[in-house]
């Protein structure tokens, strides 16, 4: 269990470090395990904006706020929302059966900071403006931590902006085949544009990815990225599935994938799909119970699948999209 | 949409009836809709556990916050645990256009509890210790409702016990392959003794079906559905997966079933399933985002499915399980 980090965690002893209410920053590195030099964290959104509320905007109170969470707790685990975010910094050490990334890598972890063991020395930089600290510190990487090498022909913040967000253009690439009819809702956010552009590589000439946004400020982002955008408000499901059907001709879709962050969209999801279709939910909102009722309740069948943020080879699959679409490029700040 | 039920959603109007705050029960029945004179309640294992347990186990206080949830929304739809149940009696009318089933024949619907518009007149018989809860009452089937009709072979016990859940072993016999190894949490449940038989039946001489039970005292009816028993507490993740590994010889599960109803398994389902295995969840308590993130966090990417109650066939199949396994029957009440 070394693998997961298992051995680090001191709050209860033998917890996954995520669940671990404290974790040791200070044995030395076993086998698997590579330590960082941590150059910036990016918070995530949700800790990020809990941390400032308290802190009334001030960066003094946000930046002691930081401090005391990592020393309490061995990692910047929000107690509040339970998340973290992630971290780009350069390899300093690896442990004695480890032979990647290479000393001197700079990499950015793909594992939450709120199970990755940190020590911050000093921050050097905290705009209470961005959610992108620079600190001083050192961070260590599990054998099981994934983490992807930072490309240099690529700005570092469109680098982040799609390594959050890789896992779903990855399980698109993987599920969608040609002529399907694919459905994305949200295709105008960072998750929904990957996705659909992933979804209109693989269906080709014959099949369709329709793209639903809402707001309609949204539309040109889905546009850029390939979908056919439909302005329609997804925790609708009824006006959502006839907007659909009008746009398959009458038809349903063999696969929707729920990219959208707004809560209450399983029912426009499922109505949207044909019986026997398939749904995978990227939505942190999605709640499963919902979901299992919904379609149960409608008679309906679809395999329905808990989107999960990783896949091998997901960061590069991602990274090669927006290099090569530039209107996609474009969009995620570079 | 009449036909999913949406005309009855009365908070908010034009929402799915699953998803409504509260439906209506009094409107004459639309062309396909079907009306039911209920004999019998019986509540999901997830809401029934939260409802006794708020009411420390008292019967009358239990009965008293049925009838309140009923009265407030038009359906027994647990606002905590967002699931229902399901019910058996006899119908009582068509609309215009409904030709099945004929007045008269005895049904269970086999859609929830959380979406049927229901009107209890009085509750006839509860006791704290089961959750089928005998009334007199109205219940109205929507034209997708999906319903069996009860058959006479069997005590109504097996047959309510076994429709409940019969999506499971449905959906392990359209997942489980020859050879495979498979993981049933609560392999001593109601739900994971079905999926544990029918595992047992696709996986051949060569597969493995071994069942995890807790509390020590469900070892014996995992067992009489055809699963190894290991007693693990599947809350603990890593004393599961090494029971798992040791059970297995080595290697983790090519599919995990999560039928039992205790919060926190999501750990101990990954961590017992090989990186890119299958977990489907059919627990009521599972958390999607616990289950994302774990996942995530551990480098894992198993395709995590959200158990569906429905396919088509399920409740012949379920039924046919138990009248074949006289020892399953036994267990399940005939």
């Amino acid at each position: 269990m070394e693998r997961f980090g298992v051995h680090r965690s001191v709050e209860p002893v033998g917890a996954l470090p995520q669940q671990a209410q404290r974790v040791d920053t200070d044995a030395p590195l076993v086998a698997d395990e590579a330590a960082i030099d941590v150059e910036y964290l990016n918070i995530d959104a949700a800790s990020w904006t809990q941390i400032r509320d308290e802190c009334a905007g001030d960066a003094d109170a946000i930046r002691a706020r930081v401090l005391e969470v990592v020393e309490a707790r061995g990692k910047l685990h929000n107690p509040v929302t339970g998340s973290g975010g992630m971290l780009v910094g350069t390899v300093a050490e690896l442990g004695a059966h480890r032979r990647e990334p290479a000393v001197g890598t700079r990499i950015a972890t793909l594992v939450s900071l709120s199970l990755t063991p940190l020590v911050i020395d000093e921050i050097l930089e905290l705009d209470s403006a961005s959610e992108r600290v620079k600190v001083k510190g050192r961070a260590i990487l599990f054998g099981s931590g994934i983490y992807a090498e930072v490309p240099d022909d690529l700005p570092d913040e469109v680098t982040l902006g799609v390594l959050d967000v890789a896992g779903a253009p990855a399980w698109a690439a993987r599920l969608v085949k040609p002529r399907m009819r694919v459905v994305v809702i949200g295709a105008g956010g960072k998750s929904g544009m990957l996705t659909s552009a992933q979804a209109r590589r693989n269906v080709g000439d014959q099949g369709q990815v329709v793209g639903l946004c809402y707001p309609e400020s949204t539309v040109a982002a889905a546009q850029d990225a390939g979908a056919e955008a439909i302005v329609v408000d997804c925790t609708e499901p009824i006006p959502t599935s006839e907007a659909v059907m009008e746009a398959f001709e009458g038809r349903l879709a063999d696969i929707v994938f729920v990219c959208t962050n707004v809560p209450g969209c399983e029912g426009a999801a499922i109505l949207s799909c044909e019986d026997d279709g398939r749904i995978v939910f990227f939505s942190m909102a999605t709640s499963f119970t919902s979901a299992a009722l919904v379609a149960e309740g409608l008679g309906k069948y679809p395999e329905m699948t808990i989107g999960n943020g990783y896949l091998p080879g997901h960061a590069r699959l991602a990274l090669d999209l927006v290099r090569d679409e530039p209107a996609l490029l474009k969009r995620f700040g570079g």
